[in-house]
């Protein structure tokens, strides 16, 4: 395969969300996301230079192969320092099935509209071993380059779906379904569940209404110390990490 | 005063650090972040729209004001989406006092040399009440414009000082200096004190050796399930955010 101006101007088009609905495609950049993704994901062609495909033998064969000098690897990278690789992916469909999710522990995202936000949630749920995040349908892209590349990977482990999410929660049944709010319990104080659904909600607005009706469990990250005058709110991914951390540190 | 060129030419100049140094000046954008600063530093002065000075009379009078149309403030903003207040404030010297710091939990910073990840850490520790922060020279400023953004106010209330990590670990002698590592002790299991020092490494090389041989303990932050194909690892802010959480939960 030839790194030509079609080829080129394709990559580019999938920066935008229209183009990867459209092509069902996506860009994945590095040697650590890019291999990831090889063995998750159907990939449609990789652009390397000749050194990094010397050096990465395991590569299949089947896969399409377009070799390229580092001068023109930055006319495909979304990167600011690009790397030596990129590849291109089709998209997974995932099923959203609700009842499976009963048995696991999930996060969901109201509106988290940060692509680094984003990417980084998704990272953090594939070190605790949590294996969907169901979005609202107006959270930021998961296939985005920014998010591709913020989530290290993780992006082709974790089952990101995007959906209704008062319907979904509707159908999760009341039970276990967490949410942080000002006024909820301290989180360092009482026991927490294998199963069950964290909201994290939107950086500016927090978690909607519509979607508060739902949370059977209000909980509470506290500063310390308390009382003090200090931040208002912690980043929505940190609280993220915080609160799967507090649900996974009794089960090792 | 006036938004003359030279004020739009000084204030985009405090992008870099050669200017913020010979000046002295930073700038922190957005209602939140200026008046965060305007209680704890020296303010030298505000552009803003005519409606944000007339919304926020708390403003003391002795502090220049420089009013701009709405379409004059993205000239002399940072933000990809500007706001409506801009400050210019006088950065802060701290003295870096090892004796005091003994009697405190501290982070160290290892080289991180992301802007977002810096000002992340910084909201971290004003969040838990972590009041001093030590950085190795080469990592990122704490006052340009990307961290005192990420920072959202927290750099107002946090001291951030910049030295020899090896001269200060030193000074600081053996005893609860922390580093996480792939073969340090399970986080979760063990008692921590209210008192030492935190180190994080650089988002891709870790804990520099200079810096891990003063670490007295080393930890480690386990994925769920453990021995599973996962993430190598977490964003250095989100390993902060957990780590501190571990240190402050039994104190609530």
């Amino acid at each position: 395969m030839i790194l030509s101006k079609n080829v080129i101007k394709q990559i580019k088009s999938l920066e935008q969300k229209k183009y990867r609905k459209e092509t069902g495609l996506f860009v994945a950049e590095g040697t650590k996301i890019v291999c990831d993704n090889i063995d998750t994901m159907q990939c449609e062609f990789i652009i390397a230079t000749q050194e990094w495909f010397d050096s990465h033998p395991e590569i299949p064969a089947d896969i399409e192969k377009c070799v390229a000098t580092k001068s023109e690897i930055p006319k495909v990278s979304f990167l600011k320092t690009p790397q030596d690789v990129v590849g291109v992916f089709r998209m997974p469909v995932y099923d959203l099935n609700t009842t499976d999710l009963k048995d696991k522990l999930s996060l969901a995202l109201d509106t988290v509209q940060d692509p680094g936000n984003l990417g980084t949630i998704i990272r953090i749920a594939d070190w605790y071993g949590i294996e969907n995040i169901v979005c609202s349908a107006a959270s930021a892209d998961c296939f985005s380059p920014k998010v591709v590349q913020a989530s290290m990977g993780a992006i082709s482990r974790i089952k990101v779906h995007y959906t209704d999410l008062p319907t979904f929660l509707n159908e999760f049944a009341g039970k276990n379904i967490f949410g942080t709010f000002l006024e909820g319990e301290n989180i360092y104080k009482r026991s927490l569940p294998e199963t069950g659904v964290i909201i994290m909600g939107n950086e500016g607005k927090g978690i909607s209404a519509e979607v508060a009706d739902f949370v059977t469990d209000k909980l509470y990250i506290p500063n310390y110390p308390q009382n003090r005058d200090t931040s208002e709110s912690l980043n929505v991914a940190v609280a993220a990490a915080i609160i799967c951390s507090e649900f996974r540190r009794g089960l090792y």
